[in-house]
């Protein structure tokens, strides 16, 4: 039961924030946003404390939300926990597939089946949460749209004032999202980059707390999640390969930082998968630089793709990103447009799942990577599906018969 | 973990099949449709066996799925249970709104959150099971859209073929579903009663499992499991009121059934919430039936409703709904459309959750209900939301600002 209204501390084994740039430290319980050195904070724990507080055998009489994992959340006191039962979503098997395309152990991660239907509501419930926690009262942030419709949605259950900008491309239905939760929110014609520059320079301007991607600590703590909740699901073991749909990066940033923290309280073993950064053809940043062996991205002109919500032509976080690949010794792949769709087709027909264009871009990358031998048949491979199919109504065109009431079929 | 692959058995205790209006009983092994007094056919269990095989306390190590209830439930075999990882969804506290509008214990059973955004999946992965099960291999059934882009995909998970029948103005959202599914499916002029006489005309000719709603027995099996989780999440106690969306009325009748089997196996005691049925005013036949004391309700001429999914002019179940409501003294209400959706708006707003308008139209219900006197400010009332607003855009018309990269906020 997601109660609201108790004044417990959650335990939390928050330490500090750290530049995984420069290393300098700054403290958690202020309102932070990028380092003096441009760089992105990472939120530390004491993890040695933390695997006191916190056992493997307590999780079971948790309730199945990300907040089972409290001792390793940002947040102190439960009361500021704004939750709408996000998490824990669920581990599917996708075994008719895997026997038609040679995969033995195929697996999806589904995100679509979480609050606002989209892995965004991740990053969202615990960014807001601690947000509330430190006192914001107005936030404001540029989206691709889904991130947009979960902040929005999580700022009004916290009372913060929101203000989002979208591209007018972002899937329509997230503008719904933003209206009906309350948000001040506008469209931009251009690409987030455009949305981004407009919100920065309304932030400089009123002094609102910035939750742009990675603008702020606390988004890639919920994003983590989906690192201890794999690992939870496998039984404290790891996959052998995750694939990623990669935008800003911050899931990706977020399963690799988890996976670690696990290591080093010893829930798991020295096994890291092979991560993954999915992107498309029309916008690879990751990609191009992953080939190049490079540390950080460029600026991709032109960004576009059907699985609008991976068209980030630079993502603040691309080092990270790259760091995480290179690290477990995954790669960066680009799919066609054309391959995502067919991907999301064949999903849907073989096991009835009908994932987001981003998360069928997954499976057209592992169909790749396998004929070029990358991938094993036998080994243990994730999508991460990060929304809902539902939210894309433009990814299929459906031309049914149209009947009048006495006609046969 | 979902692992289709496996080869044990379930434990049911599945006994046969009951009659609810003639007591005539049937072999739960073969397939059937209606009893032939053309009422639906009710799952029976050994209620007794069933609390010797299950324990509460065997439930927080078993995943966080409606299939923890397996020996309640009619598959036998595990490699049969087509399942995307559905149930045990969020029961959320609504402390702003209730706040706002005078309710102390204000929750929402959130099944937006669920594969397929709405409690259609529940009915749908045990329906499928149970037909994959007798060796179905054709299904069809009518729909007012969401429970067709249900069975499309589990009929799809389980390699069955689905042929499904839904009014022009459903939601377009579940074309797609059904479309990238794979399934055989078309659009009427008319509403869900013309769909099912064209589907009961293509039955009759080709002799396909008829999926329609409660034609079936197993449906209404993966619905009561609401009543389970609730009862769960509430540690084994039931709330005052509970309030229901009624088109076909499936679930009311499940989550009545459910509390009466547990209550049978003494996981919980002689209390029963009071059972609402709520409808919109353009179509109530329940109401009209409650209201006048009536047993069975009649044909709701000329039915609309914004909350499309509860629009059935005349349920199968009428009578099983009405004896839930009867018997819990409950009741039934009607609602106005723009009640629904002022709800809707005030829920994503003060809450940050985005309801179906099916859903939205419980809380209009409820500050009916509280202003009546029906419903005390201390009493604990649950709203059932039985899918994601996203799947219904035309309930949100946002008119946003359009800016240029260049423009200030």
């Amino acid at each position: 039961m997601i109660d609201n209204g108790g004044n417990r501390m959650t335990n939390t084994t928050l330490s500090h924030l750290e530049c995984p740039k420069c290393a300098a430290t700054y403290d958690a319980d202020q309102v932070q946003q990028l380092c003096t050195c441009g760089s992105p904070l990472l939120v530390r724990y004491d993890l040695e404390e933390a695997g006191k507080r916190l056992r493997k055998e307590d999780l079971p009489d948790r309730a199945p939300t990300l907040w089972r994992y409290k001792e390793l959340l940002p947040v102190r006191d439960e009361a500021n926990i704004v939750s709408l039962g996000e998490g824990m979503t669920p581990l599917v098997r996708f075994d008719r597939v895997g026997a038609a395309d040679g995969f033995d152990n195929l697996y999806m991660k589904d995100e679509g089946t979480i609050p606002t239907g989209s892995f965004k509501a991740r990053g969202a419930a615990v960014g807001v949460s601690r947000a509330k926690e430190l006192g914001v009262d107005v936030l404001a942030m540029p989206t691709n749209g889904n991130a947009g419709g979960a902040w929005a949605a999580y700022a009004a259950r916290a009372g913060i004032k929101a203000t989002v900008v979208m591209p007018t491309s972002a899937p329509v239905i997230t503008r719904n999202e933003c209206d009906v939760a309350g948000s001040d929110f506008y469209l931009v014609n251009g690409l987030i980059s455009d949305a981004g520059k407009i919100v920065g320079r309304a932030i400089a301007e009123q002094g609102w707390y910035d939750a742009s991607t990675l603008k702020e600590p606390y988004r890639i703590e919920g994003k983590k999640t989906m690192g201890y909740e794999l690992a939870e699901q496998f039984g404290w073991d790891v996959p052998d390969v995750i694939l990623y749909p990669t935008g800003g990066g911050v899931g990706l940033i977020g399963i690799y930082k988890a996976l670690r923290e696990l290591q080093e309280m010893g829930w798991i073993g020295d096994k890291m998968p092979r991560l993954v950064a999915v992107q498309a053809t029309g916008c690879a940043p990751i990609v191009k630089a992953w080939e190049a062996g490079e540390k950080a991205s460029e600026f991709w002109n032109d960004a576009m793709t059907v699985a609008f919500g991976i068209t980030v032509p630079k993502a603040l976080g691309d080092f990270l990103v790259l760091e995480a690949v290179y690290d477990t010794n995954g790669c960066a792949v680009a799919v066609e447009d054309d391959k995502i769709l067919h991907a999301q087709r064949r999903l849907a027909t073989l096991e009835g799942a009908f994932l987001c264009p981003e998360g069928a871009a997954t499976y057209a990358a592992a169909l790749q990577l396998k004929e070029q031998g990358w991938i094993q048949a036998h080994e243990t491979v994730v999508l991460l599906n990060t929304g809902a199919g539902i939210k894309y109504p433009d990814t299929v065109h459906p031309q049914p018969v149209v009947l009048n009431p006495d006609d046969n079929l």
